[in-house]
């Protein structure tokens, strides 16, 4: 995956795609939402109004360079990446069903090694799915989570509301640069510095911020996305969707990682957040038992637009062309 | 798809291959129920025990042929096969999360149309899912569902009980036999014979049987799968899980169906079920406002084994290869 395309964000990429299917479903009920959020809310019999449901896929190739990552990495990433949609909900997973295209019996063992430690690791239990032949690897996850209380859709943000994210940022990216640049066939985890392990880690083996996602939402937060196809992007949906603008100050860059890669790389699934200016989210994290996040902007009037340092910042990362 | 490949069942396809992966997993908890069945059942913060949850894939030129249906029907089948699986459990399905690879914006507005058609038609919401890039179209379908009461089981089946089916078989074989013999490019809406078209119908817009599993259900079925991969392949699968034989008398063969189709064309999405000899299962039926189904057969002692008119039956039909 190269998580550092400069497309510009929505440009006939899935994003507007998945805007004209959504104008052929109907409006969904009250209580539920439905596309347009990190994952679906939808009503249970019981009277839940917040089960939270997502689907993700990974193409070989595509999401996976198979000469610097391995299956497991991708079993463990198929699943981690629809985890993270439920901690940008505030919520926690449940169940997951995933289908499998293309792969034979030994190399299914070697996706499921992943899958099933990131199930552990995530407490999401993987309970069936199917498998299909195909000329080309694709890992589809659907992922069931539960919130209590309200999950934190991307909507609610409003001007004046401070701007977080849980963790510093770009070190997936970098991580992918360090494997390209000691070259394929070297495999994840050849010897390297500590800060170069972390990296490649990040990217191999990202890890959703289920806990500062619980955190946020019980601080008050407003509005909440995972960074997937890059911060800029990701932000820029936030802001969209709640309909503010966004001024952004420096923003933290994950040791080892540039700039750029902090503001365009993909694949980090660090969760930004918004609060109002009343709320002290440093010690109600602590409280929580988490690191506190890091302030990086604040929401202003103007829908969907950037700036950072007081200039204009285009939006763009790694967005699935079609 | 070829319904008719004539592999014996289980020989290092998708069975085998599910089985090695269902190893890898942790057991469920008391009153879930994980891989094995038709669908998932699983437990839910409110205290329900029987939320539903299945996922399937369909792949373009293995799933579909392209030349003889349309994107439209693909993304019909797609929820379909995953609603036939809830009605197998003799619940009802509630939401669907769709993957899709590998289609351009047009054609996927294409494979909407028929999703959203089902979704009306089967009373499932779509919810959600996402996009992505890639060489071959795969659509993955994930859905959940719910059941009033118990969900009925594959593996429920005792000695004595009855078997029946919710309709004749062999209907989607023959269709997609009429299809190729008319071959390509005349698109399945052509004029014929009403039998024809219904046959036609039965393979490019397949209906999961949502009331005869409800009924069978609450008739007190003891156990049921539903048709997918060819009958004899399905009442073994059923018929393993629940340690018993099964006698099989004549089966019902669908209008203008040979009763090779009725046997081991796949894609049905007939259910079979059994229940105990002391059930007025088609009193129950026609109280449901249900068509009686069609008794088919007997459980007998001996784990799997069936039998046609006294012969041994060996099972194949449908089955992905890997």
């Amino acid at each position: 995956m190269p998580p550092l395309t400069t497309r510009p964000e929505g440009r006939g990429g899935e994003e507007e795609a998945l805007a004209r299917l959504a104008a052929l479903l109907p409006p969904p009920p009250i209580g539920e939402v439905w596309a347009g959020d990190d994952t679906a809310v939808v009503t249970t019999p019981g009277g839940h109004s917040s089960m939270l449901l997502a689907a993700d896929a990974l193409v070989g190739g595509l999401d996976a360079d198979f000469s610097l990552t391995t299956l497991a990495d991708l079993g463990w990433k198929a699943l981690a990446v629809n985890v993270s949609d439920i901690a940008a909900m505030g919520g926690r997973p449940a169940h997951a069903v995933v289908s499998v295209v293309g792969l034979g019996p030994d190399e299914l063992e070697d996706l499921y090694g992943g899958l099933v430690a990131a199930a552990r690791e995530f407490g999401c239990s993987l309970v069936g799915g199917d498998l299909s032949g195909g000329a080309e690897v694709v890992v589809s996850v659907a992922i069931t989570g539960w919130v209590e209380g309200v999950p934190v859709l991307r909507s609610g943000a409003r001007p004046g509301d401070d701007v977080w994210v849980s963790a510093p940022l770009g070190a997936a990216a970098a991580g992918l640069r360090l494997l390209r640049e000691r070259g394929p066939g070297q495999g994840p985890a050849g010897p390297a510095e500590p800060w170069r392990q972390r990296l490649i880690k990040a990217h191999a083996r990202p890890r959703p911020a289920l806990n500062a996602g619980a955190a946020a939402r019980q601080a008050g937060a407003t509005a909440m996305i995972d960074v997937s196809d890059g911060f800029s992007i990701d932000v820029a949906r936030l802001a969209r969707s709640s309909g503010v603008g966004v001024d952004l100050g420096p923003v933290p860059v994950a040791e080892g990682a540039t700039t750029e890669e902090a503001l365009r790389g993909g694949d980090d699934y660090v969760l930004v957040f918004t609060t109002p200016p009343e709320i002290d989210v440093c010690a109600a994290f602590v409280t929580a038992g988490e690191a506190a996040p890091i302030h990086v902007g604040r929401c202003v009037e103007g829908a969907g637009h950037l700036r950072l340092a007081g200039r204009s910042l285009e939006a763009s990362g790694w967005e699935h062309d079609l």
